[in-house]
C-alpha cells in the first residue's frame, strides 16, 4: 500500500496534528512523520516532495500556521496530492494560514481542510488510497456508519432527556 | 479509468467551470458534467453521492457559491474524495463560500481549492486518479514540465524588455 | 398547539442551546430536541425535515458551527420556517457559522439569529406560533414588558449610584 | 388573510427588494410597502412597529444597509416576527448590514436572511403565514418542487452538453 | 456647564464604562448615567433623546454592543452630538459594534470611538464642551502635557534599562 | 462664530469631500479647506493642529485613506475636537481607512463617520458649533425635520405604487 | 552599487509593477527585472534568491498574488533584506496576498509594502542601498522635499478654489 | 557599525519587543531603545526621526497596536529604513495594527512584518545593516543554518518518535 507523508512546519505543530496520526494508524494506513520548514529548511522540502513519488508515498499532509507555505511548496515539488491543513496561530484566529494554503494558483493545488482539520485531513488521505484499495475503501464505509450511529446514540440520550 | 464527476450548484456556474471541464479533457479523464442543487435537489445530490462509487466514480467536484453546502452534502453520501470549489458570489468576495465549503466538521472532509479554482479542482482530480495510472502520472509530470517553461519562456520576455 | 423541534448539530452545543429550551418551556410551547448531522446522518436530516409538518410541528430551530449546514438543510426539506443559530467555533469566532447559515441561496430562506442566539432563536419561533395563538401573542406582549421593566430597574440602581 | 408589511430604509432600495414584492403576489399574499427611516423617521418607525399587529399584519419584513437599524427598530416596537434583509453597501460588500441586522441581543430576535436575499425574506414570510392556511403550505410545496423541476431540467440540459 | 449623558445599552457595560466616568469626573463634568436599551426601552431612548437639549445636556455618549443602535437610536432622536462606543461581544471581537455604530447612514451622524474606548469618548466630550468653556480648554491642554510627561518618563526609565 | 477646519491627505480625495463642504456651506458654516499630509508634509499638519484654536477653528475634520493617520495626526496637536473621515482605498474597501482612524489609543480621540461619510463630518461638526449657537442649534432642527419630510413623502410616493 | 532584484509570480503582474521600475530608474539604481514562480518553477526561485547576493545584488523585490509565496521561498533562500509586494486578485481584495506575504514564521523576515505597493517597495530598496551610498541618501531627501512640495502647491490650489 | 533605533508607543509593549532586542544584541548590533507615542509625544517621535540619521542610526524598528501610527509617523521624517512591528492589541486580532502599519501611500514605505513579528524585525534591521558589514553578512549565513539545523534535529526526534 502506497504511505502517506505528514509534515509538519514546526514540532509544536505535533499536539494539533496527533488526530491525524491516530486516524491513519486507526485505517492501518502506513505513515512517515516529518519536521520540515518551507522557509528554514527549504532544500529539505524541495527533497522530500521531489522524490516522494519513488518513495512510495501516495499523498502528502502538510500542516504550517501563519504565512503557511509548506503545502504550496510541497505541491510545487511533486504531483502527487498534497493535503494542507492550515494551523491556528496565535493571531488572527487562523485565518492567514487559511488564506496562505487554500488560495494557490491556477497549476499547484492544495487539498485544503478545515483550520485545524487534522482528522480530516486523514481521513481524505484515506479516501485517495482507498481507490485502488478496496480493502480501504470498505472500512471507510465501515468508519461512515459508526460515525453516524454514535450520532444516533447521543439523540436517542438527548431524546430521553429532553422529550419524555 | 474511473470517472470524475463535476456538480455544479447552478448552471450559472458554468462558466466558472469551464477551466474544469478543458483540463480534465486535456489530460483524457473521462467526466460527466452535473447540475444539482443541495437545497433545491436534495435528493438527488444525496443519491448522486451515494451511488457514485458504484457507478465508476473515483471522484466528485462540487461547486457552489454563497452558503456553498453542495461540496459537504456530497461528502456527506460518499466515502470517495470530494474537493470543493468555492465559487464568487455577487457579495462578500467569496469568503462566504470559501467558510462554508473548507470548515467541514471532523469526519466528513472536502478538499477545497481556492476560490473560483475550478483548473486546480481538475488537476487534483488527475492527481488522484493518477496514483493507480501510470500513464497519468506521468502527464502530470509533462504537464508541471510545460507550466515552468511557459514561466521561463516569459522571464525570457521580460528580461530582454527590462534588463537589456 | 404546534411543536417546535430544536435540532442541534452535535451534542457538544446542547450548553449553548440551553437558553432556547428554557425559553420555549417558559412560554409552555411543546417542543422535541433531536441530535441530527448533516454530515454524519444525513438521512436522518432528511427525514426529519420532510416529515416534521406531518408530526405536528409549526418550526424548526436548528444549530451548527463551522460549514454550518444543518439549517440549510433541513430548510431543503421542509417548507416549515427554519430558524439558524450559528454557535461560535473554536476558530474564526463563529463567522464561518454565520455565513454558512445565513447566506442561502434564493428559494430555500433560513431565518438566521445572532451568532449563539439561542434564547432568541426561541422566541422567534414563538412569534411565529403566536401568530395562530392569541394566548402566546399576549405572553409575548407580557415578556417585552417585563424586559422592559428589568431595564427600568436597572436603570434606577445605576442612576442611584451615579447621579446622586 | 394576514398581510406582509414590507418596510425599506430608503427608496433607493427599492430595486434591490422588487423580488420581495414579485414572490408575494405570486404566493396572492397581500402585503403593504413603506418607505420609513430607523434614523430620520424614529417615530414612524415606532408607530409602524406597535400597530403592525392590530393593522392586520402578521409579519414585517425590513430591509436597510450600512449600520442597518431598522429590522431592529422594528423588532424592539412589535412581538410579530420581523424578517431583515441586510442590504449591500457602497463599501464593506454588505457585511456592515448583516452585522447590524442579525447580532440582535437577547430578547428581540430579527430573523435574518442572506445579503440582498429579497426573494427569500418574502418565502420566509410565506412560509410564517403559512402556519395558518393550509392553502399557502400546499403552494409552498408546488414551488418546492418546481424549483426542484427547474434545476431537474437544467440537468438535463447540462448533460447532453457535456456528457454525451 | 452643559451636562454629559452617559446611556449604555445594558448595566453588564458598567466596568468597561468606568474609565469615562473617571475621566468626566476628572474634568469636573457634571454627567447623568442611564442604563436605556434600543431595543427593550425604546421609547424611553426615544425621550432621553428628544429631550436631552432642554435638559441641559451638550453630548450625549451612547456604549452598546453586538448590533449596537443605541448610539444611532439616540442620534436619531437629538440634534446634540452623540458620540458611539463599541462594546466588544462575546463574539466577533467587537466588529459588530464597531461597525454598527459607525456606518451611519448620511443625515445622523455618530462620533465613534475606539472600541472600547471609554476614556475617549469622555475626552472628546470634554473637548465639545470645551469649546464654549475656557478653563476646560485650559484643563485639556494640561492634561495632553501631563500625558506626554508620563510618556517621557518611561522613555527615560526604558533608557536607562537598555542605552547604558 | 467658530470656524471649521477641513483638511485632507490629497486633493484625490477632493469629490469625496464635496459633500461635507456643501453641507457647512447649507448650515453658513465658516471653513477653510486645507491639503495637508501625514506622510508627506507632517511640519504643516503639526503647525496647522496646533494653531487651530487661536486661529479661530472650533473643530476639525481630517480625511485620508488607507493608512489613514492625518486624523490621528492632528488630534495629537490639538485639544479641540478632530472629526476624522476614513476614505475608500482601491483595496480592503475601506476597512484598513476605517480601523486606522477609529482605533486611536487612550488619551487622543478622533470622532470617526462613516467610510466615506463626508456629509455626516459636517453635520456632526455642526452639532458640535451648535452647542454655542443657538441659531445652529435651530437650524439643524430644522435640517431634522427637513429630512424626516423627505423621507415621508418617498413614502406616500412608493405606497400609492404598491398599496393602491 | 548594488542592484536591486524585481521578481514577480507572473507577467500578468508587470502593469502594477511598473511604478517599482519607474522609481529604481529614477534613482539611476541599476536592477534586473525576472518573472518567476514559487509554484512553477520552485528551483528557478531557489537558484535566483541562493545566488542573488554573488550576483551582487543587495536587495530583492519579489511581487505575487493569493497565497502568494514568492516573497517568502525568495526570503527562506537568501540572507539579503526581501521586500514583498502583496499582488491584489480577483477575489478577496488582495487580503489574502497580504496575509500571505507579510505573517512569515521568526527566522526569515519579509519587508511587506501596502497591498499594490510597487512604488514604495523601489523606494524602500533605495533606502536600504543608500545606507552605504550618500549620493542615493541625498536623493531620498531630495525626493522627500518635492513630495512635500506637490503637496503644498495641491494645498494653495485648493485653498485658492475654497478660501477665497 | 550604524545602530538601530527601536521604538515602541508605550512601554506595555516591552515583553513584546524582547526578542527584538535579544536578537540585535545576538549579532552584537549596537541599539537605543525608546518609548515614544505618535499621538502623545508626536514632537518627540518627529525630532527622533528626523535626526536619526545624522545620530548615527541606519534603521528604525517602530512597534504600536491598534491604530498603529508610530511607524508611519517616523517613516514622515526620516529617508532612512523604517521596519514596522504591528502590535496585537487586546481586540481585533492585531488587524487594525497591521493595516495602520502596512497599508501607508505612496511616497512613505514602512517596511512591516507580521503581527508581534519582534524578532523579524531585528533580523530585517540585520539584514539590512550587513549589506554594508561583510561580518554581519557572515553571522546571518551562520544563523540560518543553525536554524536549519535545530529544524532537522527536531526532524530526527520526531521521526524517530512516529516511523520506528
Amino acid at each position: 500500500m502506497k504511505k502517506v507523508m505528514v509534515v509538519m512546519g514546526s514540532d509544536s505543530d505535533l499536539p494539533a496534528l496527533e488526530p491525524c496520526m491516530e486516524t491513519l494508524k486507526r485505517f492501518s494506513v502506513p505513515f512517515s512523520v516529518r519536521v520540515c520548514s518551507a522557509h528554514r529548511t527549504p532544500l529539505v522540502a524541495e527533497e522530500l516532495s521531489r522524490t516522494a513519488r519513488e518513495q512510495g508515498f501516495g499523498c502528502i499532509i502538510a500542516a504550517a500556521g501563519k504565512a503557511a507555505h509548506l503545502a504550496g511548496v510541497m505541491a510545487a515539488g511533486t504531483t502527487l496530492p498534497v493535503i494542507g491543513i492550515p494551523i491556528k496561530s496565535s493571531t488572527l484566529d487562523g485565518l492567514d494560514s487559511l488564506l496562505s494554503t487554500v488560495q494557490m494558483p491556477s497549476g499547484v493545488p492544495v487539498a485544503t481542510v478545515a483550520i485545524g482539520g487534522a482528522e480530516n485531513a486523514a481521513l481524505l488521505a484515506v479516501q485517495i488510497l482507498a481507490l485502488a484499495d478496496g480493502g480501504l475503501a470498505e472500512a471507510l464505509l465501515q468508519h461512515k456508519k459508526e460515525m453516524a450511529e454514535k450520532v444516533m446514540k447521543k439523540d436517542e440520550k438527548v431524546q430521553k432527556q429532553y422529550n419524555d
